[in-house]
């Protein structure tokens, strides 16, 4: 019975971390395209990182903070932009997991209208912390046809 | 070992509460594009409340119905249109929850390429009623640099 | 105190079934974009459909592999492509489950920037097997105003 008892808890806590993590990464699009800064930071480890690959990596969660208050990103909230996350592959394996997924920014052009900015990979890593899942490290390389983009999609 | 039964049930019905109303605001958009006018309403409450910020509230499953059956709607799905609804944030407080996510809808344009029509926010509120979750408010808002927008996108 | 512990074992397994089902299918853009046929034939039950409606069927997992393998897939790899599918709708009943959602498909345009080129209705049918959850048949119709693609989004 107690064997019984500890296999569905066990059971339990993995659709658990799953539906956490899931969340998590549903997160961000909201709040970055409501320019909540420290928000976002917050989904991140206390030295996490964000990477563009090829192009810079924000580590600590005051760079990446930075992100969201900087020029680039301040300018396509005014302009009217939506970081739109598909959902993720999940893997978790003890207290590190890996989401794999696409990103589309969406933003309103010069002519009014909405247009595709940017599509791109991304692979997260998250680590299991005394305040739940956060994100360790997040990749993303636009799908241009570059061979970084492919690796970060390539099997967990 | 009633305390540790008891225990797991409550965090089966967490997780069953959130897989439903994930699995009802995936709902919506199939059967927005396939014209089920009836059962797009009863995805809401009988009260139920479709609110295009700043335009116009939708009260009661007649007249969410009437949005689907209306000529702007049937006149995009003769066209060729998708209602295609992201991954959402899901919060549950007893019988109340909150989701938030965007929508993008996409037709085909005139050149019979697909283009981008619109892009929101939306932040659902749901009930739990005798017949499972129903959204008893959505409300959307588009993201074309709007404040409204980002309102409903902040911090739940 | 065994019926209960039968019931939450049952609660559990109907929440771990639609996890799984939702993960497979988030597998599928990734993999694609990557290019690993093998592994989105995998995706597939050894003699599973890939039908894009009123166009053609491939059978089979080496069909399957064929699509991703053949020049029309390798050259949207090669000049940049997203397979973003949205969430789905699930319904799972015993060893047969059904999911409905929304696949887009964007890609690098001749300008640059990207462009929506394919946006579809997909219903999946899966099967259970002693691998785990399968995909036994996807129809793919394109949203384009015909009446295929609203047939397949309709309610299960």
């Amino acid at each position: 019975m107690h064997d019984r008892m500890d296999a569905m808890e066990r059971r339990l806590a993995t659709l658990e971390d799953r539906e956490e993590i899931r969340n998590l990464i549903a997160t961000y699009g909201p709040l970055a395209d409501s320019g909540k800064a420290e928000a976002v930071a917050a989904l991140w480890t206390a030295d996490g990182e964000y990477e563009v690959v090829g192009f810079a990596t924000a580590r600590g969660r005051a760079a990446i903070a930075g992100l969201i208050e900087g020029p680039t990103h301040q300018g396509l909230i005014a302009q009217g932009c939506a970081h739109v996350l598909a959902p993720v592959t999940v893997e978790v394996d003890g207290d590190r997991a890996t989401a794999i997924g696409h990103s589309v920014v969406l933003r309103t052009g010069e002519s009014g209208g909405f247009e595709v900015y940017r599509v791109s990979a991304n692979r997260w890593t998250l680590g299991r912390t005394s305040e739940g899942w956060r994100v360790v490290h997040r990749a993303n390389a636009m799908l241009d046809g570059n061979e970084a983009a492919r690796l970060l999609m390539s099997p967990l």
